[in-house]
């Protein structure tokens, strides 16, 4: 506790972490809206309904493709790839967790899980469904799927409303506890070396905890402009600059660059990084940003701390059984 | 037991299937070779190997890409999608039971679960690695697959023919017991429908057993020509002649047209059907093998009593939990 007390000082000396949302432990639950309690029949549907990819145009790709709930949630591709190897310009957000964003998507457009589920099945160039109506028309082909909706929601019509709400509540489900960080947080002092202590109060004094706070490090729900710096050498690298995050949405110049601040948890599974996915490593991730945000430059040492540190929030899978998924029309005689 | 043995008489005196293999339970293990013996870290490592996309040039496509455990242990397309949404002429044979061909691919051409699994990592128009060298560098640039391979294989190095070991190993592991058939050949008689029992006695009775015989329906391993009847109006319709099956492999002329007996388990789930995946339903497909192996015309209840017969070949999918895949490199500092 004597380390974690010095570092809130620290932080509040440097005036950019808020006390309360500091070094929190992740919940072991998330909460869910009053429309959609979470169910285990909601879950077990929401689970087939996320690793099926007849919800796809070729039936080859499902939310588990690019959110792969086996890897670190999603593809560690630089930008995800959809039907027909169709290639878009932004990296999938890994799904753990996803439980703990206020809002969904880089450019936050979506305010909710269920929100956020009903957009890439019907995306041109992720899932490629012509409509929800054709979604819906082929889950209600398939036996199994009115067995499970009718369990999941007794006996209302399978709809997008529902599909996108088992889904959520199957995500809801995708937490991962008892990072090193988190079992140091409960007290457990030698759950992190001494160099992700650094780390760890490297963060705090550079004020990355300005944006990533609370027990995701991402935020209360906020977003952020970057790069905040210009920088040619990084723009001429990586360019960031081509995505205008927000404002690709609302159209407004105030929102422009502006991106969801992205969780922290589980980000040593999850490279490359960034919204275009233009960065290989972690270390190179935490050079760009202190340099795009802070206008700091670290030492290779610095560097090294906050990647050890970072790596300490690879939190414990939680085991899952495979669905099995209902089959296909076609087998029956008529 | 007594509609068992009028069964086998019906089917003696059809001449046309062997009384050793016929209405045989599936085993609950399969075999394994003398150099590859069955291991539980062995099937760990096949089963992470398996479901891995990072196996493919793009990241995105897995052996259960298209051999999906969740569906029936294939992809339920016409033919397969390999990365970047090519196609090929074939459709993907299903997994589940496959310990039990005695050759693998449609034409064959692999005399093993270990030598099939070498196939596609490399083939251009489905996993598309350009080597397997390079698939082993990449395997041996994951910690967590270091680890994974030593566990299995202490400490020899990893290779193609380590990999393929361990992915067969996993694949021994995918059979589906307890089938309303198995159960009925194991004495439990309402375990079938009268109708499927009409549709059974059928089966051997028009010599659909003479190829589809033993506990999976495989046969005994030999190829079978398609079509033995030429047929202009299926021909027309579905285009069989185009792909010379075995043929295609040995350049034999007297090979042209043979393939492998696929297993009839679990046939309701792996719509559509064929070699080429041009047949929709199974009622169809019982009417064409009908016409154009055996040169008989089935009227619609003799197809209804065969489909629900094929029915009860689905069997019961063994739970699995989802393994957890190793970090993908670039996460560290370097």
């Amino acid at each position: 506790m004597l380390k974690i007390n010095s570092l809130l000082t620290a932080a509040m000396l440097a005036g950019s972490v808020s006390v309360a949302n500091a070094w929190d432990a992740l919940p072991a639950e998330a909460p869910a809206p009053a429309d959609n309690p979470t169910t285990p029949a909601k879950v077990a549907l929401g689970k087939m309904l996320y690793h099926d990819p007849r919800l796809s145009s070729t039936g080859t790709v499902s939310c588990a493709s690019c959110h792969n709930v086996m890897l670190g949630g999603e593809d560690n591709r630089p930008v995800a790839m959809g039907v027909n190897g169709q290639t878009g310009g932004r990296s999938a957000p890994t799904v753990w967790n996803s439980a703990f964003n206020a809002v969904q998507f880089w450019d936050g457009r979506a305010e909710s899980l269920e929100a956020q589920a009903a957009g890439p099945v019907t995306n041109p160039i992720e899932m490629g469904m012509k409509s929800w109506d054709e979604v819906v028309a082929r889950l209600e082909s398939i036996d199994g799927y009115k067995k499970a909706f009718n369990d999941a929601f007794g006996g209302n019509p399978i709809s997008k409303d529902l599909a996108t709400k088992a889904i959520a509540a199957y995500e809801r489900t995708l937490i991962t506890p008892n990072s090193p960080y988190d079992k140091f947080v409960g007290g457990e002092k030698s759950a992190l070396t001494e160099q992700q202590v650094r780390g760890m109060n490297k963060v705090a004094e550079l004020g990355c905890t300005g944006c990533h706070s609370g027990p995701a490090f991402n935020g209360p729900g906020m977003f952020q402009k970057f790069p905040v710096y210009s920088n040619g050498m990084y723009q001429a690298k990586y360019h960031f600059n081509k995505d205008l995050g927000l404002a690709e949405v609302t159209k407004k110049p105030d929102d422009e660059h502006k991106f969801k601040v992205p969780t922290l948890r589980n980000i040593a599974l999850t490279a490359p990084y960034f919204h275009n996915g233009s960065v290989k490593t972690l270390a190179e991730a935490v050079k760009v940003m202190a340099k795009l945000q802070l206008n700091k430059d670290l030492s290779d040492s610095e560097i090294a701390d906050i990647v050890a540190f970072l790596n300490a929030l690879t939190g414990e899978f939680p085991s899952q059984t495979m669905p099995t998924l209902p089959g296909t029309p076609g087998s029956t005689f008529n």
